[in-house]
């Protein structure tokens, strides 16, 4: 048995950023509604299933974000899974707060929650709980309700801080 | 304002598993030791930064996996990114306990924590904090230490179940 210490020769935050470069995620949009009941939402590429019985979320975000305050437990949020053509839409949600909503470009939900057509799919899940650690936060959400528009053939996925489509497919896993 | 109610029209967990089958992730496998001190892991759909400082990883975990017990809080786990090469290694790890790790194909690293020189990056990373929701658990965990092999041009992905590739450079976000 050979234990090699000296392997491991980045540390601290520059041995997660180098790793989480070389990782890529998916990308969805989020949407819910402030405190007023008008929209927010941002681009994320931590949104995760969490066992499908019952079917739960998980995604993490900043408690600086903007959108922080309003995700508490009760709240109703669209997640929107994107394609390629949607790279638009995941920019503008990523981009400043003004313009991340355009009139007629969005439609909206129960509970007055914003939503994108243009997505692939999306889904309605309610907050149930959310963990604060140092300065993020995880937060698990329960699936409601979903509407598919289409099965899209390149999903939006984020890789050496780029926009990507998905490739070649290796191989099945049924 | 159109209220669309009748929009969602999947429900439940048929709502969770459509959303989810057009959404990309990367692919990732996670080790660590038993109570033994022999090595267990798993390949991994689900691992996330949770910011870089401090530099925090989350990942989910089934607490019915074969390896759940053993991941608590002070554990050193080694997450690895994998690329297409990776295929056979993601498969691997995904496939019956017994056959996981095969003398020669793994080294032992600090703590008796197993990793494969294969991947393209390896973070050293201790579980911090964990949080069972229903039959799952989210764990945080803290990020040690890292080698990197390469910096790998087509990352391995999980979508409409099977294994994948990166493809097209859409655009920059740096």
């Amino acid at each position: 048995m050979t234990i090699e210490n000296n392997y491991f020769d980045l540390t601290g935050s520059d041995a997660l950023m180098t790793v989480f470069r070389n990782h890529a995620t998916g990308i969805a949009i989020v949407t819910s509604t402030d405190s007023e009941g008008g929209p927010i939402g941002f681009t994320a590429s931590s949104v995760t299933s969490l066992g499908s019985k019952p079917p739960l979320v998980s995604l993490n975000i900043a408690q600086g974000a903007s959108t922080y305050q309003h995700i508490r437990p009760g709240k109703l949020m669209a997640i929107h899974t994107l394609d390629a053509d949607n790279l638009p839409l995941a920019q503008q949600l990523a981009g400043s707060r003004e313009s991340r909503f355009i009139d007629g470009e969005f439609e909206i939900g129960p509970e007055n929650t914003p939503y994108f057509k243009l997505a692939s799919s999306i889904l309605l899940a309610r907050v149930v709980n959310k963990m604060e650690v140092e300065s993020n936060a995880l937060v698990v959400l329960s699936a409601e309700s979903a509407h598919q528009n289409r099965s899209p053939e390149e999903p939006l996925v984020y890789f050496q801080r780029g926009y990507h489509t998905v490739g070649t497919r290796l191989k099945d896993n049924f």
